[in-house]
């Protein structure tokens, strides 16, 4: 895709201080880019100032290539956390999945339905379970049974396939392995998982049999990048449902499963369109 | 009033057996009682039967005195945990409260435009600072200020105050005092608190601030019984709201205090209208 | 399936009268049913009763032939609408169809996972767009092309297929056709239609773009019977989601196809599990 | 309060052209303010530039008189509809009421909060009913009774009571009279009404009737500016609430009410924050 039909997003964070938004908006205005939306706060509290800006890149001075190193020199200035990436500019997205197929199906539905700006070169799954559902949507599905004997074995060839494709982003749908932080590591603040449970409440195994005997009247899924810290990254997404005494635990589990498809596409839908910056252990979403 | 303009509510849970509703409802219309609303539902798991029915007592066989003693050989042949109790016989209610005037203000409106089935004869606090909201809605108000020191002797004294003016249920409208576990044991079920964050994620103080530094994009607030076991009490309502980047800790507090106000006046709608029984550690709600 | 294994659904309303829940749980109870979930209530103002009863058939005296004979005389003798079904009979269900599939793979997959207890003999539509989808989950899809001058008989082969296949509901399921009354009578409250919009509001064509005009902050979707009046059948299920100006048209439909989606399975849900009751143009949805 | 510690508010819409985020930072940076908080957005159909910015004055160049006229020669050569006003600076706010309570009380109370930057001089009514809620809260309380015949005289009467106190806002918190044209023409924009119905369903009379009697599933409110056109001026905030076929017409009353509540607690909330601009017939609200 040519450059110029590109739309530039920059993520910024940086100590406040005065004289910022002229910063940026001069550097694009000055170079003929047209700003489409831009959404700025300042921390009072943390004096910390946090910026999303996307400008169109038509008339734009700066190739892509260039747009970044033109720009370091004002964010070294400033002492600022920066990513500059393009809307058109596809995400590459690995899938890891094991038996369970919602969080699967909603993801290849809405990239057909052509809701997020990615590509997905491959599904991986330590299952056969799902094969089928990825041929339906012409995804290539590659096995990588794990035991705790070959568990790191299978990472490192899995890591391989990754880079090979370029992958850019992992999204865990209902995966039931728990990646080693070295795995992790690879991937910093894009990995994402969907936690069956209103994180912090219930945490590990089996929330929903935890929440059943809390007896709580509302069940939650929650989305979050994936850390060294289990259950412990930054919070995308979070939603929660009413349950009442006529609840099952299997109807807690049908439940559970419409709020994890729902809180994994608004999840992926922010982090697709460049819209998460993590600051510490949260994560700030400009909507 | 009459006997004959009441509405008889009996809430009631058992094993499961053949023959339950028929028993209970033969009872009723043998009596010539006419049901009005009928809620029975079996748990096949846990084989419990659970049912909450109100009836118009116009032309019932029995006063309400009767009524009472006539079901009790009924309920004891099943085996059942019951209670009977009538819809326009007004349950006599005592609030708690310290500084904070919002859960207090929204149950005295409430009452005054008729919601509740209740009278409320006091308002205990061990602050000054609520008298005048108490007397604008003409309720005495009494004060009990407490230190560990003075602690047992107050609730004593308080205890003294509840009897006397005869009071069925306690609510604790962020009264910032912890009751001893004496005093809870004398109103099992009927003291009502309303906690800051949706239980059972970030128990105990400043739930807030802990919110806020885990980065969860919802806050909630939860109603729940008072037992011996702090924070641990069956559930009776919650609800959640948004929060983003943009909100400080003073936002989360605005945004808490609506919530506590509106899963307070639901919580206590459900309970005054005689529509929760508790099972185990666990409430069901018949909506 | 045997007869013994059926859990029977009786939903009923008439006109308020003592004794009824004891009429109908006495019969139950007299020949051995036991109870599962209990239902009713009576509309003070309209003077109706309402019921819907559910009860184990494992020991119960009569066959599923036998029930609805030896049932009528007393409904006729309290002059009652009725229906009796059984729960575990899969309802048989045709789903139309034009070129969207959002509401057509929401049902195809929450069937696969056993939600509802319903069998999908044939999908119709009136383009060829869907096929490889219906082929995906294993259903016969039939081509019925629709013009002005071919609907009618059209229409008269479609109901033979219906026919010829048993079934009891049809599903229109962003089927862009509207139905002959004639075609409408034959399924009384036995068609299904989601509009995509918040009913009343914005009835007929192009509800996004009248919202989206008039500027409102939420949009909504219904799910309703079908009926002679387009648009006015007595309403299932609806719910709403927020919209902002960051929203664009596309934005609307995108949100309004998650809507559609959410809507379609909650009212199929409620409407498979025989706990909707129409009375006059409303219906009522014992949850 | 001195300039210096005021926070500037600037909203402005114009047709997008290059560079106008510069050209709006740069005025406030060279001037030495600190941008606090920034929402831009460019409608790329309507090609339409929208901007909410603030920022600090504590080393402002300009006085709060010399701002606006320092600006408007950018706005003039942008072609702009611009605002500037200042957070700390209270809008001074008349409530007009009839004889419900809710919306006044909850509007007092927040006030009393500090919610709202506004000072509420004067409350009007055309009934008795509510001076004792504005003497609690010690707000003056004017009665002006209406008739067909005198409603021209007290509406002159009105204004000029509002000119005196220098009004900037008018509330009607279930004010039950229609204001004139022209009254609504001295206040573009500045008087807010809630509709207890979710626009434009059910629009006029007895909206819970009408809902009651369609057999939605879902209650409304919406608060909107008065325009000309009664029920048809821009919305500001609209929610909707839950109801079944156990909800009598008396309980649509009750939880109307809590969303009239809500939704003009929201509501004022953007007002009163400046989150507000008006384009067209619509609002755009900068959360």
């Amino acid at each position: 895709m040519s450059d110029k039909k590109l739309t530039a997003v920059l993520l910024l964070t940086c100590d406040d201080q005065k004289g910022l938004v002229s910063t940026i908006s001069n550097f694009i205005s000055e170079h003929n880019g047209n700003i489409l939306d831009l959404n700025e706060h300042v921390d009072r509290d943390e004096k910390l100032f946090t910026i999303r800006v996307s400008w169109d890149m038509k008339d734009f001075a700066f190739t892509r290539e260039e747009l970044r190193s033109k720009f370091r020199p004002i964010a070294e200035s400033i002492g600022a956390n920066w990513l500059i990436n393009f809307k058109e500019q596809k995400r590459r997205v690995a899938i890891f999945v094991s038996k369970y197929d919602h969080v699967l199906l909603e993801i290849l539905w809405r990239h057909k339905m052509g809701e997020y700006p990615i590509e997905i070169p491959l599904i991986i799954s330590n299952h056969e379970h799902l094969r089928e559902l990825a041929d339906h949507y012409g995804i290539p599905f590659h096995i990588f049974p794990v035991t705790p004997e070959t568990k790191a074995e299978q990472e490192k060839r899995e890591l391989e396939l990754l880079e090979e494709h370029d992958i850019d982003t992992v999204v865990l749908a209902r995966y039931m392995q728990i990646l080693s932080p070295d795995f992790v590591s690879k991937f910093p603040y894009r990995i994402i998982n969907i936690h069956h449970s209103f994180l912090p409440a219930f945490i590990g195994g089996n929330p929903y049999k935890q929440a059943y005997e809390r007896g709580v009247k509302l069940i939650g899924a929650t989305s979050h990048y994936v850390t060294a810290d289990l259950d412990e990254g930054p919070i995308i997404a979070q939603d929660v449902t009413k349950i009442s005494h006529k609840d099952s635990l299997k109807d807690l589990v049908r439940k559970g499963r419409d709020l994890e498809r729902l809180v994994t596409a608004r999840a992926l839908q922010v982090h697709f369109e460049r819209r998460v910056l993590v600051v510490g252990k949260k994560t700030i979403i400009f909507e």
